[in-house]
């Protein structure tokens, strides 16, 4: 990762996984479609909770992937070029913000 | 809730929500499509963090919801009829799965 | 469950498995005293977090039986006497607490 | 830190908070005993949960601490070192756990 990850317009940890990341997105989408289907054709309430957990789950996957990204090309490219102490705060309140979603 | 909320095809408990289910699942899926638009745009891995945490977070307060639902339905009306204990283990295994996505 | 185990003191859902509730959060005392050991003795960090994270699990596998226990009951016993809609929303507020935590 | 805090026996990034720390996780094992008698006293369940997601969270908080300390040190000296992927992998497989506890 030549260029300044750390730059807000990329490229970021993830443009190297862009295309898996997007259809990964567009999976969960589906998901979430589906959903509404279950929903519209008044499915049993527990089988709808647990497609939602399952939507919730795939969410969770590609954040922790985004977030490994972050700290193997921010942060670590942060600590090579000097002070990498505001990328790791970063980093820390996305985990907290993560874990309580 | 007269009708029986315990068969498989409803009317369910969030039967009387149904408008308002759909509508908040709708957004959710506009917000997949916009973490795709964000990662298509290069956006810094923290802001689509962020959302990602967002849409988890949507997503949880429907299921919130639809438990809710599910327990004043389908749980009190099988309290009701004669044995609930099914329907309580449903409930407490699909808390247990969403407490884990 | 005869006694009325929506009464603030009990018997509760929970007080036939008392012992069994005892022993695994003593266990789970344990555990905590454990993690300060942990750092006490300079464990690697990751080792630690791992301990936490089995920590919170076993928090978390206490508090969905407690809330199987609390739907077998309390929901059960408010639903078959009149009207259940407190006790269902004190469990549904329970539930969102615990999925943030 | 400029101890090498990759080793296992540290001292670690948490080495410079242990005092800290440690009474952090006094204050849980009291509030896991707190539990203990709440349970011992019959008091009503929905107090037992609020209780338990308090302690959740408490862990919780400190686990955020520890790998925001991980990564500010032995991902940050791993980077400076030559190649820190194992230290990230470690961290972002933490994170996976943390957030399924």
């Amino acid at each position: 990762m030549s260029e300044d990850s750390t730059s807000p317009h990329g490229p970021h940890g993830y443009s190297g996984d862009k295309a898996a990341l997007l259809s990964r997105l567009r999976r969960i989408e589906g998901q979430v479609r589906g959903l509404q289907r279950m929903v519209d054709e008044d499915t049993y309430c527990i089988d709808v909770l647990t497609q939602i957990s399952a939507a919730k789950s795939a969410l969770q996957a590609v954040a922790v992937g985004l977030l490994e990204d972050h700290l193997a090309h921010c942060v670590v490219d942060a600590a090579r070029a000097g002070d990498p102490s505001a990328k790791v705060k970063e980093a820390s309140d996305a985990i907290a913000r993560l874990i309580k979603s």
